[in-house]
């Protein structure tokens, strides 16, 4: 069993080509044997964002703190601490933080797949 | 893309046998095309507790509110809000509400595997 805070775990800056002001923890992932998916804690700082992109896997969302507006192939909600959100696969999304405090969330994804990069916040499962 | 909130969605019940007090909301699962796993929101009552059980597949656990004694292949440990907890598959392992508010968090699962009945809160992905 593992127990882990995000608290305990330093925050690895996101480099991906247009993603600004974010952190990634991997909180349960390849490493740990996670066999399916992988749980991943963003921090997304006051008009930070994550990369307008798309990719053949999916995320499942849970925000934990603040405020954000997330893109979805070209519509626009704002989303809060509470909210699930669902991306499928191949569609275009991003995650703004609007607010005045940090936007936080969990992100799982798939430990199979990857995009194809060997920076950290660029693979899902490690 | 789907956004929803825990309080929008009617619990169940979880009948399932050494199950106590707890109720299952599935946020995201197959029914919503999710094609890897499942995210589900469990709400414990006070000196509630889950199925002191064991299965093939992994759970991912992110506590949201509430305090908690997690037993797992015979170690006992307190969680609280803010944890995340790996249980790997094949594990015995038992969530018990020791405080006095409701224990709330999310449950990850695979969708592929089944507890073997057609009982919703046995049935991971739906």
């Amino acid at each position: 069993m593992l127990i882990r805070r995000a608290d305990q775990i330093s925050g690895v800056p996101m480099k991906m080509e247009g993603a600004s002001g974010v952190e990634m923890r991997m909180m349960v992932g390849r490493d740990d044997g996670a066999p399916n998916f992988a749980m991943r804690h963003f921090t997304v700082e006051p008009g930070g964002h994550s990369p307008r992109h798309q990719h053949n896997y999916e995320h499942e969302v849970y925000v934990l703190e603040g405020d954000a507006r997330v893109e979805h192939d070209g519509e626009i909600h704002d989303i809060s601490a509470g909210d699930i959100v669902f991306i499928e696969p191949n569609v275009l999304h991003q995650f703004t933080n609007i607010g005045q405090s940090d936007f936080k969330f969990l992100c799982l994804v798939p430990v199979s797949f990857d995009c194809g990069s060997d920076e950290p916040a660029r693979t899902p499962g490690s």
